[in-house]
């Protein structure tokens, strides 16, 4: 399907987004701020964020980094098993969903949870279930690296039948076991990152080594991605946007062992609109599946923005703030002609 | 089964080791000819090794670098479809066999074999089988980077059915389809590396990202380095220790886009009885598998010398001319006592 020369995203949110702490944020925040509406701010600063306090502090830095009114970022919490209903009421107005890492996952997940007993979780997920908190998970075991999220798949289900008003996403899925998963549970959904969407495994370790694409969970083996993109292009009614766009400073992806992430926030909504043309997907369903979708999921009404992209060759910068996006220095199809506020 | 405290090692021999050129052959080949009798030295230089004249030349090269005369480097050919059996019976007694490449799969493999057709294969061939030159095959295909080697055995078997007299070396085996294909095919045998005895692509990319671990074929999941390790301690009779020692500069391993391949040659000994007493295998079953075995599959006959290595930590030096070795700094539990000659 040819797109028309100009296409039109309205309120483009990542429901998935690491913007740091510090002098990373003031870098990299304003990246996401120019293209989106509103992302999903992820809570694994040193240390979590786990307290109304902090997410309002949080908030309030990541706010000032940006410098403008047209980004909304809807806040977490990580997750504690020791979070009660009286907590979980004080800090609702000031949240938007729950992350839940197993400990030792990921980047700064040491505090998360170990072993997944749901009468040690049931106080507090019943008290999300009944305050209507979306829990994010990210779903990985300690296994062989190639299964640990198809391993992980039973414990979502067994949450989502133990919890079955309890809204549960499955973050930055990447498997076509977990898309298989969407269809048996009702109260599962997922995020999706534009990465996935274009990389296998083979993009990492294939050819050279390549640790700008190198992430976790790390990128598996086409009929994977073949699954995510299945559902991403059909604007799938339970699959969101989230970029899981993380910043490393150059010298942490390019040194003998390289930190997990790919920063793609300046680059995601020009390789979506690439990625959707070029499989002749509707324009709607890109729509739906970089907003609509969220807004429906969350109950979220992000500020309204224009992004005018245009099918016109855009080279990648090679940094942004001394950090490498994905795709650097290379030629996508796609560039960001306008963005109309308001 | 717990060692005595020194074991000696007779005429190891390493059945796969890459000594490059110029300044990096200066650097590292005295590691290799410090505890090995002989190795089979790979012919991937740039351009490769194709005639008599390069054979001896890089024969010589290698003798002079190495100053002493307690290894034997075997030599091989580059394989080309066009060698002829006036050609091989002029270089048969340069070299101990032929390497075949795929085209494109690995380190300077670019003017390998394209497609496995066998009547084009069969003149070449059918001249090595009756001169009795084994030929050792990289067996990868330009697949799936986890699926490559399974891929390929389909092509072991239809060149071991075809030339039943061709001796095969499956080399640096990872899965364990490939271990399997060994009892398929009496003609087929195989080389094992050290790293794919001690890693699984989890310590490549399951943790942070490790260059220093990165290598083709890549290593594989935790049940194929069981089967590569069953075939090892019990010293199979077509299995022989291969290092597919590796040297590339450090820069060249920790810039982005690493280069490929794992230096163990200063290692090697060392690490396989630290792993054949850790499982319990016999000591005969080690002496099989660096020297016996080879020795018998390639008629070979090593300079006499005698590797006697005892149980005392031994902490990695961090390079060697600059090339990064396998487990660098880290502490392994056997050392090289001594060596002795003659």
């Amino acid at each position: 399907m040819l797109y028309p020369d100009t296409i039109t995203l309205t309120n483009p949110l990542d429901m998935h987004l690491h913007l740091r702490d510090g002098e990373m944020l003031h870098h990299i925040a304003r990246e996401s701020a120019k293209s989106f509406s509103g992302a999903i701010i992820m809570p694994n600063l040193v240390p979590p964020v786990t307290s109304k306090e902090e997410v309002q502090a949080y908030r309030k830095r990541i706010v000032e980094a940006i410098g403008d009114e047209t980004f909304t970022p809807y806040m977490t919490l990580f997750f504690k098993p020791t979070y009660d209903k009286t907590f979980l009421e004080s800090v609702k107005n000031d949240i938007a969903a729950i992350k839940l890492y197993p400990a030792g996952i990921t980047t700064n997940s040491e505090g998360g949870v170990s072993g997944f007993d749901i009468e040690e979780l049931r106080p507090a997920l019943e008290a999300m279930e009944e305050l209507d908190i979306p829990l994010c998970i990210h779903g990985e075991t300690n296994g062989f690296v190639m299964d640990r999220e198809a391993e992980f798949v039973p414990i979502y289900e067994k949450l989502a039948a133990a919890f079955p008003k309890l809204k549960i996403i499955m973050e930055h899925i990447t498997t076509k076991e977990s898309v298989a998963a969407l269809e048996r549970f009702e109260n599962l959904y997922a995020t999706i990152t534009v990465h996935h969407l274009y990389i296998t495994l083979d993009d990492v370790a294939g050819g050279m080594l390549n640790p700008h694409l190198f992430c976790k969970p790390i990128a598996k083996r086409p009929e994977d991605r073949e699954a995510l993109l299945k559902a991403a292009l059909e604007a799938h009614p339970k699959v969101m946007f989230g970029s899981d766009s993380a910043p490393h400073p150059r010298h942490a992806k390019e040194s003998c062992g390289c930190a997990a992430g790919v920063f793609t926030a300046p680059v995601a909504l020009q390789l979506l609109a690439q990625l959707f043309e070029h499989h002749g997907a509707p324009l709607e369903h890109l729509q739906q599946f970089v907003s609509g979708t969220a807004q429906k999921i969350y109950g979220i009404t992000p500020p309204s923005k224009n992004v005018i992209l245009e099918k016109k060759p855009y080279t990648v910068k090679e940094t942004y703030g001394g950090v490498v996006p994905m795709y650097a220095g290379e030629t996508i199809d796609f560039s960001i002609r306008e963005i109309q506020h308001g």
